[in-house]
């Protein structure tokens, strides 16, 4: 390797050996991104989230100790020493987004603050939709230009197209009509047109083409998700998803709306890491189902307001302060050209309409997947992603808001918390009277019983929302959230920062220490259930509502919740459990449905309009409500239905 | 310099002394080019115009000989060599457009061979115009986002418009949007915004700004001009114009389609060129008038259907053989970002329509401005440029038709001939007795009586419309354009080719060389003039009319005409001297009226689709018209209104 320049140092990553020479002044976690080395960090780079932790190492820096090896880094702050033990302080631990680089260092990451591959179940349901696409292709044979006929190529195309089709005042995409002429001639006179929305020509082929492709788009917070399908028969064709690659700038989308804020290009970094994502799940999609990119000549993309103003290229930051109004709430349709996709050059990208605040176009995706404001019954839909955000209503009104859950379902700002990856744990069972854990790990197909296949890395969402109500359904922790702590087992211990419990031991695991819950995580998703739940109650109190006939929970994260675990623990008000429904990806959904049908994207904008929003901390009453929501399942609210799952007592 | 790589020679130009390694096989003229050596050209390089003639010199290659110097160069073709006579062969004369180099050489460019910076005389015309732009400057104050009222940026400025303005269902232009939230805030919520045809919000800017720009181009064959108009009075503010730079990849349309057709990538160079030369104009003016070139906001263009192709990037091929159908007649509002113009980036660029073949978008402007169609008088209109364009009618029904007139009226393939540039003869007066002659050059405020200002290179197209007439008064040629060989006079003399007058001595010009007008270059006249007589009288033919009530001559070029001139050699039918008028540039006038008045892009429109196009060479007795009209004034046609002017056994 070359020799550094003047300013520089040489920094090594280890176990993965990635070096290079780095500017004096950049943090290790910049370095990282430099040399292609992927270390964990959710709240951008703040010092918030402890978790890109790495170690300084002497290695074979052999003119160095470890103490100098240190004078080559800033030196560490009082916000950093926090997340450290004194014995951690002095084994050379540092937070990469902070440590400054002043020196020659090496560099190692420990397995826990690595990033694992996203693993990824999204998948398209089945779902009834009527086609009626944006696109449309209309198969021409025109009269042949003579000198008794001299009209020009577009005029004499655009007659055809008012004559068969009853298309008047059709306009061409300007860069279609410069492929115009020789397409033409190409064919032979004959030709294949897409016409979009009855307004306008956005692609022209030599000869009959009867295959027209649309591309949906979920792009969530974590993970994004495409459906590639036939708009002739509506068919799913290839599905792909991928991480959403912005996750390396800030996992939740206020660590990305302080990332835009605070560096220069930030927007554009991201907006970049999308747009190139999209792309390439474009080209798999093509190619699993052989057809060119070209082929695609529509795309509908839902997302959160934040991940809507991104993908735009939208400064995202007066959606991250009070009082939070986006851009622009309409749907928009761009050209894909214009957004740097790589399909049909004259295509349309539609961009689906936005609520309010926090509540995005993925919401309304679920909310034309889901009607209910076709609907008689009392509905509440519950969006938990990386926010959370709630729908209430009927077909004669619908109020929605947003939620500040906290990451804490989505395994951040957990001690062991972790992203739904590779070992991962995913599913906890308690023994009541033992209080012996069995749990599984993603990647494995088993339980924890076969040792050899055990390697657990952390505790994932899914893996938290089931272990609370073991926790409490075990009494090990009470109404309140509190460690029982005179419980017998040594899974219960006393650590510095109070009481946890062991879920597995070290050597179930493959970092080399136990991994628990801790009286913080419990505290955390107290909020995060808390917030939704006083949401939820709050919005019934505004429409007068005493109760819900029907609880859809949408995003891929509710399929993986144990309904019953979720009643127990109190996520929602009191419903029959038959009436819980877990809908799976329903924005995702809602793209698809909002690509195959036009009609719908118009609905889409009347009820993003209609939908009312509530900004929670706003209503009377917020604070105490939110107070009686954070106990196990509520301070105060009876639950008839729990009745078969908790004695009398808890359910009151 | 550096050595050149194999396959590579040294080519200097002399005087220039530009220099360069050239690929072996590349002509001279593509060498000139990439060393940025201006050489003349007409023909896109065919071995048609022989402007290019270059002399290869021993010069300081003392290791070769003449003889050897021209094995340096592919062997000249019958073809080329009929430019030459032996001495010239002899002397190393080649032409640049068809020696391909095979090793080091010397090139020396004459004078005439150099091409002159274009004299440019186009300026606005004063002309009322109704004040009606497409872009409106629209100042709003906004309320401010609150927590109870969170309506999105765009909502919020949407609302307002529709309140204050009454503009209902506007969209946003996607880059504009980027902007908005940030203008928004810097502007404390008080923004002007500028709506385009009441749809598209175009531009928004920080607080109150009153004034607002457009830019008219014309863009001719051989010049473009630029009117930068403030918006909000009508105003001329500043006027700019250059020669069109397509000029150096042939001089007339035909010459640029070939171009187009026979070099890959053709059309992007000569799209690049203009598009760049637009970019410098849009500088100009700007700087001129104080202002930023983002400030201009709206943009009109004019051309004939070849620039209007080229412009747009559309393939001109088609439009260069029979039955030459464009690729569209609409006019076009594409966004100046799309096509690479650098002014607002949101802007629309407004392309007038074309009528059909070579009837462009240039002469919808000349009607616009003429407005013939709301007339009750016969009207004839002459767009005499690099093409022949006429229109004939009244508010009845108007017929149009194009002319091959070759590029005599320019100049080119005249042995003499020129551009209208510094040394071109542009003025010229024979004495009717002695057959002396005077003239005057471009450049000089004098005639030639000043024998140090003299210096002629040419003859330039309004010269050569003068000259004609001047030989015919002076009885040197006959009705049937041949000379009178018994004429006694030094000046007539008999060449290898044929007879031919001298209108400048060697030693009145700077080529060393006498300046004549031969047998051919009345021939060349007579078939120009001929062909727009005959369009004429087959166009009255077919509308019944026997009489003009009025002649527009439009065109830069028609202004230089001395009318009487033009009416002694038969350009047109009789007509009242006094109902003949000279509009100067109607065309760009037409493209200023489109940009200040919005209705009229849709009267444009309109008359684009009414004018009914007359295939000439199509019509009945089409040759025997055409050969009749190439005596002066006519074989038969009678002229009552030129008895004034010449004598009745003449006029008939």
């Amino acid at each position: 390797m070359p020799e550094g320049r003047q300013g520089e140092h040489l920094v090594i990553f280890q176990p993965s050996g990635r070096r290079g020479y780095i500017a004096e002044g950049k943090t290790i976690k910049e370095a990282s991104r430099d040399l292609g080395v992927d270390i964990e960090g959710i709240c951008g780079e703040k010092a918030v989230c402890g978790k890109c932790r790495v170690r300084i190492e002497e290695g074979f820096f052999e003119k160095y100790g470890i103490e100098s090896m240190r004078e080559h880094l800033t030196p560490i702050s009082e916000t950093e020493r926090k997340f450290f033990n004194l014995q951690q302080e002095r084994s050379g631990y540092r937070l990469a987004c902070q440590a400054g680089i002043q020196g020659d260092i090496l560099v190692f990451v420990p397995e826990e603050s690595r990033m694992g591959k996203q693993f990824v179940r999204k998948a398209a349901t089945d779902r009834a939709i009527e086609l009626k696409p944006a696109v449309r292709k209309c198969y021409v044979e025109l009269r042949k230009a003579t000198l008794d006929d001299t009209l020009g190529d577009w005029e004499r195309l655009q007659t055809e197209l008012d004559r068969q089709f009853g298309f008047s005042n059709l306009t061409i995409d300007y860069q279609v009509l410069l492929t115009l002429q020789n397409v033409v001639r190409q064919g032979d006179w004959k030709v294949t047109v897409s016409v979009w929305m009855g307004k306008e020509v956005i692609k022209v082929e030599s000869g009959f083409v009867d295959k027209a492709y649309g591309l949906a788009v979920d792009v969530g917070t974590t993970t994004v998700a495409g459906y590639l399908c036939d708009l002739t028969n509506g068919e799913v064709v290839a599905t792909d998803s991928a991480m959403n690659p912005q996750v390396i700038y800030g996992e939740d989308v206020m660590s990305r709306i302080t990332y835009a804020v605070h560096n220069e290009d930030g927007l554009e970094h991201m907006n970049y890491a999308i747009i190139k994502e999209l792309n390439q799940i474009a080209g798999r999609v093509s190619a699993q189902a052989g057809i060119k990119r070209w082929d695609i000549v529509d795309m509908t993309v839902v997302g959160n307001t934040c991940m809507h103003h991104i993908f735009l290229n939208l400064d995202p930051q007066h959606i991250g302060r009070a009082p939070f109004p986006p851009g622009i709430h309409h749907s928009l349709d761009i050209k894909a050209r214009d957004l740097g996709l790589k399909i049909s050059s004259g295509a349309y990208i539609h961009i689906l309409p936005i609520e309010a605040g926090f509540v995005g176009a993925d919401n309304v995706a679920v909310l034309i997947a889901e009607e209910p404001y076709n609907q008689d019954s009392m509905e509440l839909v519950i969006d938990i992603g990386t926010n959370g955000e709630l729908v209430l209503g009927n077909r004669k009104k619908l109020i929605s808001s947003s939620c500040a859950t906290g990451p804490a379902f989505e395994g951040a700002e957990i001690k062991h918390g972790m992203r739904a990856a590779p070992g991962a744990i995913e599913k906890i069972e308690i023994d009541k009277d033992t209080k012996e854990v069995r749990f599984k790990i993603i990647g494995n197909e088993d339980w924890n019983t076969d040792l050899e296949a055990v390697g657990a890395k952390g505790i994932c969402g899914s893996g938290i929302i089931d272990v609370i109500p073991q926790l409490f359904m075990a009494d090990i922790i009470d109404h309140r959230g509190r460690f029982n702590k005179d419980l017998k087992t040594p899974r219960l211990r006393f650590a510095e920062d109070g009481p946890e419990f062991v879920i597995a031991r070290a050597d179930e695991t493959s970092i080399g220490q136990d991994i628990v819950v801790c009286q913080a995580d419990v505290r955390a998703v107290q909020l995060a259930k808390g917030a939704m739940y006083a949401g939820a109650k709050l919005m019934m109190r505004r429409l007068g509502v005493e109760k819900l006939d029907k609880v859809i929970l949408a995003g891929t994260f509710g399929s993986y919740i144990n309904k019953e675990s979720a009643m127990i623990m109190g996520l929602f008000p009191d419903c029959a459990p038959e009436n819980v429904y877990a809908v799976g990806n329903a924005a995702g959904d809602g793209a698809r449905i909002a690509l195959l049908n036009a009609d719908k994207r118009r609905e889409a904008d009347e009820i993003a309009r209609q939908v009312e929003y509530v900004e929670l901390t706003l209503e009377p009453d917020f604070d105490k409500t939110f107070t009686q929501a954070m106990w196990f399942p509520h301070m105060k609210d009876t639950f008839p239905h729990l009745k078969d799952f908790l004695p009398e007592k808890v359910v009151r």
